[in-house]
């Protein structure tokens, strides 16, 4: 691997001197944001190695440096070893950010390159700041791996289908009506969408073109008269295909809703020909190449996609549908947990048989689609990397002692699940189940809270990260995240954070309807790592002079593990609490087990 | 008093007659943005009756508005009653904003009128632009009540004294060094400072001229060669004056510390004749006037005043001189404690009576200088108004029943003390003892708090808070506020609150040596109020892998009525805080006292 990586280096450089490129920037992106991103625009991994789903490459003709967060420092260090690639740790003291990474590598008059599809507008926007102090310029539209990456992924459409309102609880036509309202209130004439998961949840649609999220490629631009949805396939004879996406019943749907389906291809010139219009559009979302090519005469009203709160707070009918995916999710996951206790050390297992056992009961599952993310099945001290990925030719065999964390979910028509359960084989040490205790402690303390509308994550957050700080222990990561409805499992603008971060838009007032992970861990490397969640629905509770209280409701509905409870610390409440969750959870679950196995639920959901 | 307030309001409705202006704005302020003004600047009051702290009245020709926040409610309510003035409670469901009042009750064409000196230059820029929307214009150069406001009092200059280096820790000159450094940092030429006690901390001189804030009536400017101090009051006969208060002495420090004293009244023709600089200031604290006064030509930098900062952490001196004046204001309001609670029902004590006692107490301690607030001295249900202002001729008589609330501090020359606590006289109810207790928790839970260097107060504020929300109940008041050392005892920039509130600019990450106040509070209307308040010194803990912990050090050393406490709602954590507090009160104040008054404080900091 170190040699492959220094070889496609020296392309890189190649091409980076015969297109007057001095320093060469690669994020993990694709031209709409995502989160995740499809074998195409695996443009970092490609020429780094690391395998995150977060990092940003930059190299120079001297180095090569690779960005990333706390979740990845470990897996980073290892993929990274060997190669001339230094890993900056991102947040840590000492460690530069990128900008400031930039202000030290580049000389006088020299130019900074990346393809500006896969750059952030704001970013750019920085980096342009830092290049026109040195006298150098922003080179934005070099997609450099075009010509060294030979076997290179082909950016395919999938097909389409749409989610019906039995699901959505919403008509496209009744959302798109929202945004115009939306839009009406801001001042726009055009609304222009690039964010997958945002253009699926407004059209009602869902495709299969970004790894575990259901969405598909595709840009909106919405006015008071028209939707265009440019999606369509360009087949190699020029402007024609994708017939076979784009089926007559589809075509009707989107007739029938207002929609026009345009050319995928063909988004960068309709944009470049809005005159003289108010375009309202989230920059924070946008590419370098949007803000580059929209014509001096528009004027941005940047604001957050009106779709991106409106797809949070789910409905009535996503709330319902929602309930029965969790329970059916539960049921799959409480009986791996029941396969995975029983026959540790008795049948031989992986990291990666056992995700793959885990993902056979869930395809069980009615309505079941695909993963909602790639499951981290992680055994002992593999745990310690908060995202590590089994490979099936490098991973641990499951031995009945220590523990495996589990962090998977399900994408259903009724829904997306994200779960992680830590499970103990076998002995464990005291500091293993005291670590263990303040982490349920921690998820328990939050999951439990009561709080005034108008809260956000960061006032929460606290909630459940002071039972660790208490002891000098912390996690590198949010406490939670919002999870989309069949669509991005890590989803805006809720979540819950400590830090301030105006960036990540999503640190907005929590509402009615909105899901969050509750999902606090300890790692400690080379040794173990605990991490627990369960998804939490905000409810309203009641409203009285104070004003209008919220609570969660327990969407997860899978046992923690008793055996990694240290019961003398847990707090009288803790153990009421975590009692009535187990109540709960038996009763759900009850119906769908039976013998032995029911037996069983009953002794890990008792009382304690 | 109703009749004399339609008196004023029809002279001031005259005067807007006269100078075209059809909406007058007046807020409470001073020409510094400082938190409470000086009798001169109480027009709000005058013309209102409103003697809050906060509020702002708008008159227009048809109507009169006071906007005013969740402290003062009830007491604005009482005061308006009878008047035609409407009053505004901020911040509930369907009260609108000020300028949204604006933009309701001003018609097409129409002029605001108002002092500039006391208006934010930020909230100016939004009444302009709802002025422009409708043709209509700002006239902000209008203190209307100089010609009605018949017997206002003068605008006084008090004498000035200098803070030895033993009480202030660090030479004026050092810290002009500072300012320098970071303004070297942002680009600026030019450093103007308006708000009087970042002047007063930069100078390290006191004054007299805010009520209960020791500061002098000032502004200054900074430059990479000069200080200019505009404080020298201008005598009768034009250009000279002021030499009672700046002495030989005075001048001769000014000048060994670089500082050229100007006339206060100069300020605005000097600052009209800065041109072509970078100005650094911070606009958020800067008036309408002064933004209008600078010329076309200069840069503004607008950043937090590089002092704010610096002042809210407290040096080694400081911090251990604040250790000193804590301990002997504990003493001082213990035998207020102590007197109170033996002679109520005894001898005739009232609101106003009870807080005079207190304050000769605080007098016999060496280095008092004045109260650093109007105490809050409030029986049975006036206790309910958060800032509730008793008056000699209509205060409670204090009998052997119920509680009273008492928020006092003291500025010494060792720094400034504010202190709450509640005191049970008599019989309490249960509904009494248990909102005690609650607010006891909440008090306790937050202070014993250890968390991340990065943490800001609207991290923290919920671990007070939860303890009421968990039983629908709140407190319309941040949980604690920045303190000055012997100057204003509400300072940023830091904070508990949980609403996101840029404009406060008190929301910084939480340093070592910055000083909060921890004061939750339940305050039923008609019934009771509880609040109970210590200051919390922030100090650096372990640091490790995760980062710089922080812990607070309790400053304030008086017992909490445990009276008050139903032992039946404490967690055993509470339990063991409390008891830790109370030992290391009893330890710190036993050598103050003697005989019968030492038994009792042993009794009443006495393990439960």
């Amino acid at each position: 691997m170190t040699a492959m990586i220094e070889e496609r280096l020296c392309n890189l450089r190649k091409s980076m001197q015969r297109t007057a490129i001095n320093c060469y920037l690669i994020p993990t992106s694709d031209y709409h944001d995502s989160e995740y991103v499809s074998s195409f625009f695996m443009v970092r991994k490609y020429f780094s190695g690391f395998t995150g789903s977060a990092g940003t490459l930059v190299v120079t003709e001297e180095e090569a440096a690779l960005f990333t967060d706390g979740r990845y420092f470990i897996q980073a260090a290892k993929e990274l070893a060997g190669t001339e690639i230094k890993l900056m740790k991102m947040g840590e003291a000492g460690v530069p950010t990128i900008p400031q990474y930039l202000e030290r590598v580049l000389k006088e008059e020299e130019n900074l390159g990346f393809d500006g599809r896969v750059v952030k507008a704001d970013d750019a926007d920085v980096y342009e700041e830092i290049l026109s102090k040195k006298h150098g310029k922003i080179i934005w539209d070099k997609d450099l791996a075009k010509e060294i990456w030979q076997d290179r992924p082909a950016l395919i459409h999938h097909p389409v289908s749409v989610l019906e309102e039995c699901y959505s609880g919403e008509s496209a036509l009744s959302k798109i009506g929202r945004v115009r309202d939306k839009m009406k209130e801001e001042g726009a004439d055009v609304h222009i969408l690039t964010s997958l998961d945002d253009i699926a949840w407004l059209l009602n649609v869902r495709g299969n073109d970004v790894e575990s999220c259901p969405v598909v490629l595709s840009y909106v631009v919405v006015t008071m008269g028209q939707v265009l949805l440019f999606a369509k396939e360009v087949s190699d004879k020029g402007h024609e295909g994708g017939e076979e996406i784009w089926t007559e019943e589809l075509c009707r749907y989107l007739e029938e809703n207002g929609v026009t389906l345009c050319f995928y291809e063909d988004f960068y010139d309709y944009i470049a020909q809005i005159h003289e219009k108010k375009v309202l559009l989230c920059k924070g979302r946008a590419s370098c190449r949007l803000m580059k090519g929209l014509s001096g005469d528009v004027t941005v009203i940047d604001r957050p996609n009106p779709t991106t709160l409106m797809k949070a707070v789910k409905n009535q009918t996503e709330m319902e549908n929602l309930r029965k995916s969790h329970l059916w999710d539960g049921v799959a996951v409480t009986h791996f947990m029941y396969w995975l206790k029983k026959n540790v050390g008795r049948i031989p297992m992986t990291e990666v048989s056992a995700a793959a056992y885990l993902e056979e009961l869930r395809k069980k599952v009615a309505h079941f689609v695909e993963p909602s993310f790639a499951t981290i099945c992680a055994y002992g001290a593999n745990a310690a990397l908060a995202h590590y990925s089994a490979k099936e030719e490098a991973c641990e065999k499951i031995r009945p002692e220590g523990m495996l964390l589990v962090d998977s979910g399900g994408h259903y028509l009724e829904g997306s699940t994200d779960i992680t359960r830590t499970f103990v084989l076998g002995e464990v040490t005291k500091e293993i189940k005291e670590h263990f205790t303040l982490v349920l402690r921690a998820l328990l303390n939050l999951k439990n809270s009561k709080f005034l509308h108008g809260c956000r994550g960061i006032n929460l957050d606290v909630l459940a990260r002071q039972v660790l700080w208490e002891r000098g222990l912390d996690y590198k990561h949010g406490t939670g995240h919002g999870v989309g409805y069949l669509l991005s499992v890590h989803e805006g603008p809720n979540s819950f954070r400590w830090k301030l971060l105006p960036d990540y838009q999503d640190n907005a007032v929590l509402e009615e309807g909105m899901v969050t992970t509750d999902e606090p861990g300890i790692y400690i490397e080379g040794s173990h790592g605990i991490r627990l969640e369960n998804e939490l629905l905000c409810r309203k509770g009641e409203a009285n002079e104070y004003g209008q209280f919220l609570y969660f409701e327990d969407l997860t509905c899978v046992p923690f593990d008793i055996d990694g409870v240290e019961l003398s610390l847990l707090t009288e409440t803790d153990r009421v609490r975590l009692n009535a969750y187990h109540k709960e959870v038996f009763e759900k679950l009850e119906p769908y087990f039976e013998g032995e196995e029911l037996d069983w639920l009953k002794e890990v959901t008792r009382e304690i």
